[in-house]
């Protein structure tokens, strides 16, 4: 599978649009240098003499994109979760990261993250590190052996941060152009720098301008959090009075998707000023919606962000979701909406099974560039889901097989992975 | 293993009261003729000489119960999700379930069913099967050989319900006589009949009555489901103008727990008045959060049920719900008890790791008898897990262990599993 031109034969589904599958039942997917070249029910005369690749009776699907997560946390997902946002942060978050300051266990945990990734259905990512310099090279490092397509930040934090997990303004805006620049040096070949200022309550005005001058050097993309929890909220509106909405806090710095991509999580609180703020700016939408479960948050109007016509895309958001397997962000991204529309907005319609396996491919997908899809063109990243595993007594079409996988699969079902055209070693 | 008396080691882990773990680490578990006798950190030395399993660093709990599942509903878990309770009955459930009346099909269909029910972490279940006797006699001498202890019921309709998949109330009656009569002359060890009325706007006042006497000749214990949607609701109460409460359409025939154990599903909107009469009544609550989430039901007020000193268990409600894990049960309980608070109500607080827990061991578990501790005296019903697929960067106590599962186990931690003091065969 190593030529320019290999063909994988299987139930090929994927969305062109937002509320409809693309169904080829026992369909080829050809893959040119990389690229998507197309999806055929019949295999055209020219491309005959190709490697095909017979995966029998399995779905394939595009990658998932996680658009946020945070490596550091996978060491503890599924912990401590009987909190909401700030205490969970004080009491799990602050001091777990801190550890990332010894590179040894650094090496220890981004490994067991690299390996879950490499083996889920995710094939993109947007990625949060801890501040450590070292500790985010390593984990960049490890990513880049998993053959996945990620974005990687060190992140900045220069207040309100506990003395063993802080920086001065300084050192954070030091240490992160250092950063970029040993990145550069490391020449990844899927691996890129995005900067990641926490949050606002932890990143001074001062650092917010140094981090745009770093991006202004560099056109580097930006991810952070939004609107994600009430107690944040009053927080910030604290902090920064002069905020009319949440956003300002970036984008008065030019760091909310004027000049570069950008991405923000959660959005559960964002009102119309800030959904327009992110239309106008090409913002994207991380929605998180086991994360915001678990930490008590809410529920993003994530049927708004549609209709407004917001790039959307899925995070896991471990550790405040507890697993990186992104079947279950869809179905939770469901479930919320429906709860949503059932105890506190009937004016918003729940998810759709289609809409957020957009969501979790070609919707986060855009962020990557043309990313997500089996339209021609676009970067052959490609699952192959084995469903074996759950037996049914009657025959299921390919788009109920896939529906379940939303609720029931997990990464014993990737079969197969390739990221532009790359097979993933899943072993 | 399969003496009178035998001692499993590992990491014990149960509750006592509802909102702490009792803990054990490295103790010892021992049964005595089927019944726990004590957990020991240390063995005293009259039980030397009995043989010791030693599970190592598993953590042993005690077996789950599931308290509401739909044994026909498992070909379609995970399926056709789109929609809300009354649609979803008529497009899903009802012509799935018209196919059991071909013991064929109910053959293959609950053949899968009760394996993956010997393999989860489930040891009681409360099982709705469909209107047909010989499918539901077939479902029980296959849940009889799982070695899991469970109750199912063959479901009455007699009204309302499609051509195809009703019964008139003389043979709804008669059917289910009979099947009682079956059931007693097969003699099972761990599987008994419950009367099974799907519900009130599938069933006739005159069934309800011929179902009371049934009740009273065999003491049969019952389930349906009670304020589960807002639709329902509504259905209900145009049926049934004279009830003052849902729970009156049961309570008037006698069958809401004043004479036999009796459990209801969901309970969504039971007001105070209804939550008062379960209280008087000793009704059990299987609350099925999953289920609730994806029929767009809403969600129950569990701390209301917890704090008035009501029965409260989980329930997966598969296909309502989407798999038979309880765990997910315990994680989604978790999580849309957050939701409530944050969005619907916020007298209620969140329910915790601790309660859910509690909930699907000792409070499900009390409708089965002392079950689901292992306090002295109880049923000998372990699960063994095996956590090792989760690898940790640094040492976990055991209770953050258990709290992991909640969110992440599956089956596959599934290590071993005793009901009743015998060994299940997983394999």
């Amino acid at each position: 599978m190593n030529g320019p031109v290999f063909i994988l034969k299987g139930n090929i589904i994927y969305s062109k649009e937002i509320n409809k599958f693309t169904i080829c039942e026992h369909g080829y997917l050809v893959c040119r240098d990389g690229y998507v070249e197309g999806v055929y029910q019949t295999l055209p005369f020219k491309l005959g003499g190709y490697p095909v690749h017979d995966y029998g009776d399995c779905l394939i699907i595009p990658g998932l994109t996680d658009l946020h997560i945070h490596a550091p946390q996978y060491s503890f997902r599924g912990l401590g979760m009987d909190m909401e946002l700030l205490e969970w942060l004080e009491a799990n978050t602050f001091p777990e990261e801190a550890k990332y300051k010894d590179t040894d266990y650094a090496k220890k945990a981004y490994k067991i993250f690299a390996d879950s990734m490499r083996k889920s259905a995710t094939t993109r990512a947007c990625i949060f590190a801890t501040i450590h310099r070292p500790a985010t090279l390593l984990l960049m490092d490890l990513m880049e052996k998993t053959g996945l397509d990620t974005y990687v930040g060190k992140v900045n934090m220069d207040r309100n941060s506990p003395g063993y997990l802080s920086e001065t303004t300084k050192e954070s805006a030091e240490e992160t152009l250092e950063w970029v620049k040993d990145v550069y040096h490391r020449k990844y070949e899927n691996t890129h720098p995005i900067l990641t200022p926490r949050f606002t309550p932890t990143c001074t005005d001062e650092l917010m301008e140094e981090l745009k001058k770093l991006q202004m050097r560099y056109q580097l993309p930006l991810q952070s959090h939004l609107s994600e929890n009430q107690s944040e909220m009053a927080w910030v509106k604290e902090l920064c009075p002069w905020a009319e909405i949440y956003a300002d806090v970036y984008d008065r710095f030019g760091l909310f998707g004027a000049d570069c991509p950008t991405v923000m999580a959660h959005c559960v609180y964002s009102d119309d000023r800030e959904i327009g703020r992110m239309k106008e700016n090409g913002v994207f939408i991380a929605h998180c919606p086991e994360s915001n479960m678990n930490v008590s948050s809410g529920i993003a109007p994530v049927r708004k962000f549609l209709e407004k016509g917001l790039h959307v895309g899925l995070g896991s958001d471990v550790a405040g979701g507890s697993s990186e397997n992104l079947f279950r962000a869809m179905a939770h991204a469901i479930q919320a909406s429906k709860l949503r529309w059932r105890v506190q907005d009937d004016s918003l319609e729940a998810l759709t099974a289609e809409e957020v396996f957009y969501m979790a491919t070609k919707g986060g997908g855009a962020f990557f560039g043309k990313v997500g899809s089996f339209e021609s063109g676009y970067d052959f990243d490609a699952v192959v889901l084995d469903d074996s595993r759950f037996k049914s007594p009657r025959p299921l079409d390919i788009r109920s097989r896939l529906e379940r996988m939303l609720y029931l699969a997990d990464e014993r079902e990737v079969h197969a992975k390739y990221v532009k055209g790359k097979e993933v070693d899943l072993s």
